[in-house]
């Protein structure tokens, strides 16, 4: 196919405008058709730590605000003492009139994760799947919001309609049960937002991505595609989940004599069914460990999305009654969380699990990146206590949830959009991302690569981008929101490095002299025998400071405290090259 | 060949010990000869963070020790504020009357960068050969050891004499040039070390691994094998540093009209010289950036192991008096380092080079587990700036310096060990390496597995693990060596995630009342307009405390701050869900 025939594929026209827009308005009066000026489109991306447009996504047209997924991250190693990272809401609470409401792709964490958050400031309407919903049910629970939200269950193949906006909801393959992508039809044009998905042509449950809806949309014209771009690097297409069954069942086998442990994701609803099929073909009980796997399998059994032979799970207390090789324990930690059932196993820290020379574990997930070091060091410790351990890609015991190279052209081919916007990546991911396109003939003007607080409008004639909206990371640490910021860190930084050193006395309110103290305190510096002698030096050269000081009649606590703080460091870096934070106390007295 | 036949491989008769040693002791005067007592081997493993055997091992014979190479590690993210972590040397402290010698492998930090903390203590001489003993000569000079320390350069295929061991130095491919790997001839039988090593057939510069050499060791029977387990997952071979020019030759086509970075290993001298004999090809200058590029460097071209094209370098401040598409700059951070010269360029903060869109930037390296973030986020900041960026497993930029699995079963097809010893790897590498060598014929019972401070013996009836020895991980932290141990760590974990809260009074030294304060103070916990409320709060229940502790005449300062330590975490947790350090500061005056 020629570069030429290639472009026509994304110039085709928007008929679906015309078919219902055109004509209507008042410009019908006219006999000559006047060109109708569409409204444009807005996307605006507030979140997700470094993959541009991926825990919420802002969409607008004629005043009416439609928000897409609302997600948290996992805070990265430099983020001391975080717990998670939601995205800043401010632009949502700003223009909370124009809310129409909040649509669901599917229920991960990074997708449903902020939404208590976000739920507490304003309350809009959330719209999703059954089961993406009875997730997001269970955290409004336990943040006793259930009862002032309207949830509205929508299935995948139907629409709701937000203001101006039509969203049809389209089953996509997935690592979660029923996930969907949405067409959002506008005044400005319909904006095609894939979610995460994959090609799975024989998924464990569920249909196929229902391919024909995308080619519909298509064939109607697309204004602009926003497709995910986490595995874009990777050539060919993601295997089916269904090839797992096969390697757990050889594995089953080969462990025939012991106890399996199969760590993976809460959420892998369809994985969790295969280890449960495994299980019941080889006359083995299941039970399961951590928290959030009890919680995932306890909705997607009572919603029907687990489908459970009888008697077949056990609790985790009657697992020894049982021989070994007679159960599976399914268990979290597949990314080494230090908190994870999986990691107090092998750190021996479980109060209910021993692992030794009889188990057999397979960690049937690969390593998100980022956590390959203490995914490794479980591993590690696991086989240091004489487990059989099966881990990242040997054997086929994972594949991935997101489409690969071939699967992503293939919904560019189908969605034929004029505008392509590519989201959920890193910048490297969307860059490739912007390199499939280009290869299958799309115009690099007609591509944006946004990053967090970008908008980009959009509408028939142009894509360009605008004034920028406020957006960015807020850090929850236990119950504060937003109350840690770079400063907070920066303190927590420097403690965690170096430690601290502090100097308190007490001053004659008088004259300055020192009246007690002053006290030298060290954490997180050196052991204190280690340090006997520094620390004297350091109350001896405070002493002589704060003396000095009183002589001089220097009585401005500012002024002390920085010399104090100076000169100590000094001293410090001088002896032992390191920079402790260095805390001066005053009181008077 | 059948599986007997393969056990044969391995029961080769000992002939080199027959020949050299038997009928040579005082039993030769009886006619019949009486079997002779061989004395054991014994080989402790004293460091390496996870990876056994990596930085220090130590092996004796008769009442002799040498010691194999003395490296360092570079900290895990849990080690806060730590430098470097060099192995506990006790145990070479407590014999240092029996220590004949150091002999190393090669020059990288993990094999000789521990050599200045042991060298200060204890006064060892040194073999290796010419390039390792160069660039161990700059890190003597940096530490003011140069004069006390004994040099002596011993080239590949030489053997050096350390009591009653005759070390063999056999030529090995690796990632650094002048590697080598040991045959070490003990009364109680032969060792062999292989180092770090790679089987490349068409290496940049020397020769070929010495094949024949280790085929000879084997021949005149080998005791104990200690072979490298890097990459003991990894199928097939290691691909020739040669495939790398190809790759570099392409890119610089691509590259033509934009200046090229490349990141690289600054001890990676081949791969330096590729890269400068591409930019010869191309007609570009070549300038350093980095302090370890630039030493490294110093001392390959010093020595001769660096072959430059006439006026090829430049230096750095010379970068922008040629147009782009001129020159290269070689540089330091292809691990994503924070303070390294690629990751400043990346955010902006390197006083001499700016980067953008003019810029093409390969990253000559792949990520070592643990840095994957790092890089990532370092190629995310280039690609933001518009560089273009070529990492990873991109276009073949790197090749391994570690023998994969065939060429680790060909050292062992050549030595043909009685006992085998996986070194250099985590226990899952160690572990896929004891698969290899069973697959290769070699008894389970053969093979021992080592871990930190372990020691087996050896001699030729059996092989057994013997009492631990002093080993482990010791922290330098600035100047400091040592001082900073779990407790220390503790603390600053506990700063650093959590922050701290410090509760400063003054009580009357009669009756325990408060004469000032209690003052609070709060670091890294949260913004103090945020949390004024709250530590008002504090202020009062520590002032409630103090005083009723007055009341009730208790003086005990233990018991006062327990109580405050206690309430004050309680009420913290409460309201904030968080547990920052509580720091109670009592004076009298």
């Amino acid at each position: 196919m020629s570069s030429k025939n290639r472009n026509n594929n994304y110039m085709l026209q928007h008929n679906w405008y015309q078919k219902n827009y055109q004509g209507k308005g008042k410009q019908s009066v006219n006999k000559k058709p006047v060109p109708v000026k569409k409204p444009p489109v807005r996307i605006s991306f507030l979140g997700g730590l470094n993959e541009i447009g991926k825990n919420i996504t802002v969409i607008e047209c004629n005043g009416d605000m439609v928000i897409v997924d609302c997600g948290m991250a996992f805070p990265d190693g430099d983020m001391l003492g975080v717990d998670l990272v939601i995205p800043d809401f401010s632009y949502i609470e700003q223009n909370v009139e124009k809310v129409r409401g909040i649509v669901l792709t599917h229920g991960h964490e990074d997708h449903i994760g902020g939404l208590p958050f976000l739920l507490s400031k304003i309350n809009v309407p959330l719209y999703g799947t059954p089961l993406t919903l009875g997730l997001v049910e269970n955290k409004l629970r336990e943040h006793s919001l259930i009862n002032k939200v309207r949830l509205n269950t929508v299935k995948a193949g139907g629409t709701v309609k937000l203001g101006c906006m039509e969203i049809k909801f389209i089953h996509v393959n997935h690592s979660i049960p029923d996930s969907v992508a949405f067409a959002i039809k506008t005044p400005g044009g319909t904006i095609v937002h894939t979610g995460d998905f994959k090609i799975d042509c024989t998924p464990i449950s569920g249909d196929t991505i229902d391919l024909s809806s995308f080619a519909r949309v298509g064939d109607d014209g697309v204004l602009a595609l926003l497709a995910e771009s986490t595995n874009a690097e990777r050539p060919g297409y993601t295997r089916t989940e269904q090839m797992v069954s096969e390697s757990l069942d050889n594995l089953f086998k080969k462990a025939e004599k012991y106890r399996i442990i199969i760590a993976t994701f809460a959420s892998n609803v369809n994985r969790v069914q295969q280890i449960i099929n495994c299980a019941d073909k080889h006359g083995r009980k299941v039970a399961f460990s951590g928290r959030s796997m009890v919680n995932y399998m306890d909705v997607a059994v009572k919603l029907g999305y687990l489908d459970l032979p009888k008697n077949i799970l056990i609790d985790i207390d009657m697992l020894k009654k049982y021989p070994p090789e007679q159960v599976v324990l399914v268990t979290t930690g597949s990314q080494g969380e230090p908190m994870s059932a999986l990691s107090r196993m092998a750190y021996s820290d479980h109060r209910k699990v021993m692992v030794g020379e009889g188990d057999f574990i397979i960690i049937s997930a690969n390593p998100i990146p980022g956590n390959e070091k203490t995914v490794g060091n479980v591993v590690d410790e696991l086989l240091k206590r004489g487990c059989k351990v099966i881990y990242e890609s040997m054997y086929d015991v994972h594949v991935s949830g997101h489409a690969c190279q071939e699967e992503l052209k293939i919904m560019h081919r189908l969605v034929r959009p004029k505008y392509f916007i590519p989201v959920h990546g890193e910048q490297k991911h969307l860059r490739k991302h912007v390199e499939l396109a280009e290869q299958l003939g799309m115009s690099r003007k007609n591509i944006f690569i946004g990053d967090i607080g970008k908008t980009v409008e959009i509408c028939n004639d142009y894509m360009k981008e605008v004034a920028s909206v406020p957006a960015g990371k807020v850090f929850v640490d236990g119950l504060g929101v937003g109350d840690v910021g770079s400063i907070v860190l920066r303190d927590r930084k420097h403690l965690g490095q170096d430690g601290l050193i502090i100097i308190v006395a007490s001053l004659d309110v008088y004259d300055g002299h020192v009246i007690s103290g002053p006290d030298i305190v060290s954490r997180g510096f050196v052991y204190v025998r280690e340090s006997e002698g520094l620390l004297d030096e350091v109350r001896q050269m405070a002493l002589g400071i704060l003396e000095d000081c009183a002589e001089k009649n220097i009585h401005e606590w500012g002024i002390i405290k920085n010399r104090l703080r100076e000169d100590i460091a000094k001293l410090i870096s001088q002896r032992t090259r390191r920079t402790p934070m260095i805390l001066p106390i005053l009181q008077e007295v």
